[in-house]
C-alpha cells in the first residue's frame, strides 16, 4: 500500500521513453479484441483460433472437471468468453477509495468477491469497484477480513449476474505451469494481464530462515514469476483454463520475478460459513 | 530518444554481475542456431521439431491463412525460415547513426520498411540500416512521418529481395495471447528477441484520464507485457505465426511489463498511398 | 559475486509491498506440489494432466530422442518425476559457504556435477549442496575449473543415485524457443523456476565490439530472456523436455531480460576426460 500510494503521487510524472509531441487530429480507430477462442481439446492441447471448438473437439470435458474440482452453488457458471483469460479478465474489477486501492475479482454470480486485506484493510473511505467495460462505479461492502491470511470476503452491490473464477485446488499445481494475472498495475491500467509460470510453494517459515524477516502473514505461499507491481494486490492469479490458484500480495522491490500470492485453497478454509 | 543516449554513453560502464578473468586462450565453437522447425497443425497446435511437418500435418492451411487476411502486392513472401520468429529476425534491422538509433523492419520484398517516427525524427546524420546476419550497412532514405502516429515509413536502399512481414489486424487480437518483440535492445545486443503476451488495448483517453499525462501520440495502443528498453524502438512485436502485431514505441521507466506499441492497422491507415 | 555478497549482506532489510499484521495462529495448510505430469506426445505437442499419458501416446519416443543426442554412460537416467521441470528442480542444488553461493546441477548419477567458475572461484571455505527437498547439506569437492569459460566440474559427496540433466547440442537451439531456468535467487529463494526465451547466440566479439568492455571469459553465449539475479549463477538453463541447454553466469543491471549463459556444448569441450 506504500508502494501504491508512493505511485500514485508520482503517477504525473512517469516518464516515458519518447514524449515528442505529433498532430493534433484524432485518429478513429476500429482496434477493438475481437470474438475469437482460446479453448483446450480433451488431451490438454491449447488451441488459439477465430472459430469455436467443433463439439467432438473440446467443451463438455472441460466444464466437468471443472465442476469435479470445485463445486459451486450455481448450475452454471457465467460465461463471458470462451477465452478462458478474457473471462477472467471480466470476473476482475478495480477496487478504489480516494487514498489508494487494488483489485478485486468475483467468486460466485451474486456479486461476492475476494480482495486483500492489505487493500481494504485501515480504509477510512468506502471503495468503489470499477468493472471491466463499464463506466459505472459499484458500492463494495467489506463482509469479513481473513485473521490469518491477506484475504477479504467483499460484496460488489450489483444486481446483474457477475462472471466469476473458478477455484483449482492447491495441491493440484505444477511447478513450471503457466499462469495470467489479472490486475490494475499502478492503479491506472485497467484490465492488464501479465504472464509467468508458477515456480513453487514459498513455506511461511522461510521467512524467518531464508528472508530474516517475520513472516506478514500465516500460511504458505504460491511463489510465482509474472510482474506484478502496487495496483495489483487483491487480483487473481490464473491458469491456462482461467481457473483461480492464488491471490496477488507480496512483491519484493528488488526482483520482480519473485512474488507471493495466498493459495487459492485459502479461501474456502477462511469464509466457509460464508460461502455456503 | 533520450533514454537511447544515455545509454549509448554509458555502455562502457555495464556493470556485469561477475567480470572474474578467466584463461586468453580462443575456444573454437561451433554454437550457431541450427535448421529446425516451429510449425502449426491444422488445429493451431504449436509444434517444435528438427524436421519439417508432414504434407497431411500442416503447411498450405497456415499460409492460406496469411494471405486471406493480410493480401499483399507480392506473390508470395520471401521465406528465409520455416520457424516463424526465425523469420520475423531476418526481416528486422538495426537503424543507426553517430547520435543514435533503433530497430525497423521490412513490409515487402522491395526495401520498404517501417519504423518508429521518434527514431527518425530531427535525426541530422542520415541512418544505416545493419541486416540479420549480415556486415554491410546499407543507406535508409524517409519516404513519409505519420503526422498522428509514431510511425515512419523508410526505404532501405538494397537490391535483393527482402523478407518481409505479414500484417495482422488488430481487431482479431486476443487477450492474453502470446506475443515476440525483435529488436535491438540498448542499441548493442542485435538480432534479439524477448517474449509475453498481449495485454490489451490502451486507449488514448486513458493518458490523460489514468497517467493524468498529454498523449504523446494520437490513436490507441497495443499494450503488451514483454520488456523492451531503448534500442527496441521501431522494432516488431509479432504472433506465434510472425504476423505484425504492432510497433515498439513507448515503455515507462518504472515498470517494464507494460509496454506500448502502435497498431499494426495503423500502417495501411497512415500510409495507403504508398503502399499502392 | 559481489552482487550476492551485496544481497546476503541487504536480505534482512528486503522491502515487501506489504507488511502489515494479521494473526497469530497458525494456519496448517495442505498446500504442496502435488503428483502431476507433463509429457509431450510424438508430434511434440506439451501436454499438462493429473495423470501419466498412455503407453500408446508418449513416453518411449521422448526418451529414445534423448538418448541420440546426448548418449551418457548410464543405462537409465533416475527419473524423478514424469514433468521435465520438476525432474530439472530435482536435479538442481543450492552451493553455499559462509561468504555466499550460488546453483549447481547434477550431469550423472553419481554426484558428478557443474556451476559456474566464479560461483566456486576464490572460494576459502568449503562449499556445501543442498538437493531439492532435503534437509541434509552435503560436502562438495572441486575437481576442475576451466581455464576458458565460466565452467567448473564439482563432486557431491553423495552416496545414493543422483537425478542428473542430459546435455543438449547447443547447435540445435531455435531461437524464440522457450527456456525455463532453476536456481535459487538471491540465495533466499529455493527451488525457484522462472521462464523465457532462447534469444540467440551471443557472440564473444560483441563484449569489444558493441559493449565496449572485455569479455569475462572465452567462448559464445546463450543469450535469454528468463529473468536471474545473484544466487542463480551456476544454475542450468532447460527445455521444455528438461535438457540443459547452458549454466548462468552474466546478467546486466541495467535489465534484466538479457542474460547470458554458458553453452552446453562447452561442458564436454572442457571435460571430456573426466566425463569418460
Amino acid at each position: 500500500m506504500g508502494r501504491v500510494k508512493e505511485w500514485l503521487m508520482k503517477r504525473r510524472f512517469l516518464e516515458i521513453f519518447c514524449m515528442l509531441l505529433a498532430g493534433v487530429c484524432f485518429l478513429s480507430t476500429g482496434a477493438t479484441a475481437g470474438k475469437t477462442y482460446i479453448w483446450h481439446d480433451k488431451d490438454g492441447n491449447v488451441h488459439f483460433s477465430d472459430r469455436p471448438p467443433h463439439p467432438d473437439q473440446a467443451g463438455s470435458d472441460i466444464q466437468e472437471r471443472q465442476f469435479k474440482e470445485a463445486p459451486r452453488p450455481e448450475a452454471k457458471p457465467i460465461t463471458i468468453s470462451d477465452n478462458p483469460i478474457e473471462h477472467a479478465i471480466q470476473s476482475t474489477f478495480r477496487l478504489t477509495n480516494r487514498k489508494g486501492g487494488g483489485s478485486g475479482f468475483f467468486i460466485n454470480d451474486k456479486g461476492l468477491a475476494i480482495t486483500a486485506k492489505h487493500v481494504v484493510q485501515g480504509a477510512t473511505y468506502s471503495m468503489k469497484a470499477e468493472l471491466a467495460g463499464q463506466k459505472k462505479k459499484y458500492s463494495v461492502k467489506i463482509i469479513k477480513k481473513s485473521r490469518k491470511n491477506d484475504l477479504a470476503l467483499i460484496r460488489v452491490m450489483i444486481k446483474k449476474p457477475t462472471p466469476y473464477l473458478e477455484i483449482r485446488k492447491t495441491d493440484t499445481l505444477i511447478r513450471g505451469e503457466p499462469v495470467w494475472v489479472v490486475g490494475n498495475p499502478l492503479l491506472a491500467f485497467k484490465e492488464t494481464v501479465t504472464s509467468g509460470i508458477f515456480s513453487r510453494i514459498f513455506p511461511e517459515k522461510d521467512f524467518k530462515k531464508e528472508l530474516k524477516v517475520k513472516a506478514p502473514y500465516k500460511g504458505d505461499w504460491i511463489q510465482f514469476s509474472a510482474s506484478v507491481i502496487g495496483g495489483n494486490s487483491g487480483g487473481p492469479v490464473v491458469d491456462k483454463d482461467g481457473r483461480l490458484i492464488g491471490v496477488v500480495s507480496l512483491g519484493f522491490k528488488a526482483y520482480n520475478a519473485i512474488n507471493l500470492a495466498v493459495p487459492a485453497s485459502y479461501i474456502e478454509k477462511n469464509f466457509a460459513t460464508q460461502l455456503k
